[in-house]
């Protein structure tokens, strides 16, 4: 067994004993991430990797369906450029990484690698968008940027990250303001459907909008610990880039007009996401749309006659049907397959054994919960389906009982103190007048930020929870990520 | 019609005209790319994208099958790290591009853009390669790099550009040697096979290796205008990086030893070579198995009753059959359609009036050499393949043809001369004595550059065609993009 191999079968920190060295541990022993000489930059190894192409290849069918191209954009935006927008500007210059040097020619207008692509797409359309006709364009990148934060954790803030950027640039603002939505909606479809993880979607408040943007809407999911994360925005912009850009189109009557646009965006904290939201004492659980891994063949005895035999067979079954599986023919032992298929994750275990093979079954063990049921061979393929049905279900309903555990409503800022302290964290539902002194406030006394107005509101009082004069909203409010 | 589609059914500059002009104006009027404020560095456009993910789907897929994961990365080195490998440095730092503060702050090391990243994957490789049993490790990542170039041309010489760079580790310099061999291998088929690019596979001359390499292998292809294009790359480093950035291994016999390494990789020049190989005076030509749209249907008469009904029954139908298909039914002209296809290089235009409907049939006119037939439409889909597979055949032999009435056997230095003035660019097949002196001098005289030592030798004659001393292989020279 190699050092590396060794490692792997290694106990974790249990999540109760250290919330964030649990989560650390996962990425390093999973082998998601290793770590690299520049703070904040890490490699995502293979494993890691094949969990973003999964994510990358469902996301993207979603965004072509339904109208979007993929372009790529330089990665270097000059200094005047990103200037252009004042909010903007303002937002992301103090993160930046700053290109001072092409060789050894010092540039005369520095460069900042893309912290985001705003500026970048609105040089472009100035450049292509001049009629109605032309529009809209619904324009999508996936790549890196880099945000210079000073303090990083893998997946969930670091440096550089991958993320896609959709950008849209729209005729009216009626229709930017629905793409906002619909992208919102795409976003919270996926994270159901495809990681078995609920989330809250709603608009965040003016403090916390994007840096140029007339509405930030935003999708939040509460993990394990009780802190929120947030795991998708879609940003509306209203014509205000147009303007500073200078970008306008001819319409049908022949006027001049500004445009309206639209941003938004999911990075690799979504892999963040899926530990901290189905992850437990013995690894990584992955839910089956993005598992690189479905269904791990594990051959008992396997230097019996027949077995290995056997073993491919039901591999070879089980790739025609579609399924990504994986025999490990290894000579590790049984054992410890069993722990480190549980480390990372892999939804289902498929034993199989000479004892198996006399009766015609396998032993079909599911990651989550280690429900364990013997299937007959003639029922393989049916089996694997409703398993990872199931394992989808069960991680989506475990999520969902744990966000609806830790969501408490609050009509004072007592309650709010006193819910924190004796159930732990989790979302507070609040009453909002509105008033960003208030929202500060709340933050300061009780610890908790908004997280989002959410969009199914409910009336819990007429009142604050900070001043108590005239509530306006129900509001989200958290710890994050 | 839009100021943005008017620009697209003007003329292009012929390539007997100028080449470089005819090159730059199908990039433009293709809307494969556009050019942005900072020099080198431009806009992959939807179309030109979408040439990029086919090409990265078909290569990702051959490499999987052979074993390789994808990783990703880190985009910055430090400076520190980038020295470790002393040729290595020395061949791209002239050319690289320095990042000096985060946000406000001055950093210390100050770190590149990647312009490669075997510096990246050695650090890790030392993280993790420890015995036997962590061997090969077989990794590549799609990505892009920048390199800090003087002149630039939209996608054969940029500042950034998107690529694959394979890494490779390996136990011993065997099984490095084969896979450096088997990767440009695999690029070779795929030119040939998805590109219609018959290419040339040899070995570069050691004044013309990757910096750090032991040995650089190329496939080499011939543009129309008889300049050679570098279509790919692939290295052998030996162990001189384990050396320099102290990876080891404990063998079988648990010794400590040094394992050896490969890198590989294809670039968005790919694209460029496209246009140059098969593109013609009506703008792009694009192999089927590339191109964005196979088949593009153009109803005639589109408003008379049922022609559009029929259209879109064709466009179901060959959508179900796994042909990339476009209906374009907006209200340009059918003539501007075809125009605009054209020069889009779309390899298949099917036309459908009332008159085919009647008969039953439809037009299929074929890109590259403007065949028009006519086609019963029970036939549709057998008809749309046969066609494609003709497309693709029609610009292979069409780019060998040209490649071999360009390619020339010379004895002398004065042969060589002779043959560029009176033929023009071409391969110049011509014996060498290994001499980098005389490769320096044929390229001064003459003003061709080795491009390979191709692996299919001839003995054109048993002397140098510099010095006459005795020759120890046949060479290719050109001039190169």
């Amino acid at each position: 067994m190699s050092k590396d191999n060794k490692k792997m079968v290694d106990a974790i920190t249990s999540m109760e004993e250290d919330f964030a060295k649990w989560y650390t541990d996962i990425v390093k022993k999973a082998e998601l991430i290793e770590y690299t000489s520049v703070k904040g930059c890490m490699v995502i190894r293979p494993y890691g990797y094949a969990i973003w192409e999964n994510i990358q290849r469902i996301l993207d069918g979603m965004f072509k369906e339904t109208g979007h191209e993929n372009v790529c954009m330089p990665m270097f935006i000059p200094e005047s450029l990103l200037q252009k927008e004042k909010d903007h500007v303002e937002g992301f210059a103090p993160e930046v990484a700053w290109v001072t040097y092409g060789g050894n020619e010092k540039l005369e207008d520095r460069l900042c690698v893309r912290p985001t692509s705003e500026t970048l797409f609105c040089e472009h359309y100035a450049n292509i968008v001049h009629s109605y006709r032309d529009l809209p364009k619904l324009y999508n990148q996936w790549v890196s940027v880099v945000r210079w934060e000073k303090t990083t954790r893998p997946f969930l803030r670091s440096r550089e990250f991958l993320w896609q950027e959709g950008h849209t640039i729209h005729a009216t603002a009626e229709e930017a303001v629905e793409e906002t939505e619909k992208m919102l909606g795409i976003y919270a479809k996926f994270c159901e459907e495809s990681l078995a993880m609920p989330v809250v979607k709603g608009r965040k408040t003016d403090s916390d909008k994007f840096a140029g943007a007339e509405a930030t809407y935003a999708i939040e999911a509460l993990m394990h610990d009780g802190k929120a994360l947030q795991a998708g925005t879609s940003h509306y912009f209203g014509d205000g880039f147009a303007k500073a850009f200078d970008i306008m189109y001819t319409d049908k009557e022949n006027k001049k007009v500004y445009p309206h646009q639209t941003s938004w965006g999911v990075t690799t904290r979504l892999i963040g996401a899926i530990i901290m939201t189905h992850g437990d004492n013995n690894g990584l659980v992955l839910p089956p749309a993005v598992a690189p891994v479905q269904a791990v063949i594990i051959p008992v005895q396997q230097f019996k006659e027949g077995v290995l035999d056997k073993a491919r067979e039901l591999e070879e079954r089980l790739k025609a049907h579609g399924i990504r599986v994986k025999l490990d023919d290894s000579d590790n032992s049984p054992g410890w397959k069993f722990a480190e298929y549980e480390m990372k994750g892999v939804p289902l275990r498929i034993e199989l054994g000479p004892k198996d093979i006399e009766q015609d079954q396998c032993v079909m063990v599911t990651r989550h919960n280690r429900e364990k049921s013997f299937v007959s061979l003639a029922e393989l393929e049916k089996a694997v389906d409703e398993k990872l049905k199931a394992v989808h279900d069960g991680l989506y309903r475990a999520a969902l009982e744990n966000r609806e555990k830790r969501t408490y409503s609050c009509l004072t800022m007592d309650e709010i103190t006193d819910v924190l302290e004796k159930k732990g964290d989790g979302f507070i539902k609040a009453m909002w007048c509105g008033d960003e002194a208030c929202e500060d406030k709340v933050k300061e006394v009780t610890g908790v930020g908004s997280r989002c107005i959410p969009f199914e509101q409910e009336q819990l009082s007429d009142k604050c929870v900070c001043c108590g004069k005239p509530a306006k909203a129900m509001v989200y409010w958290g710890k994050a990520y």
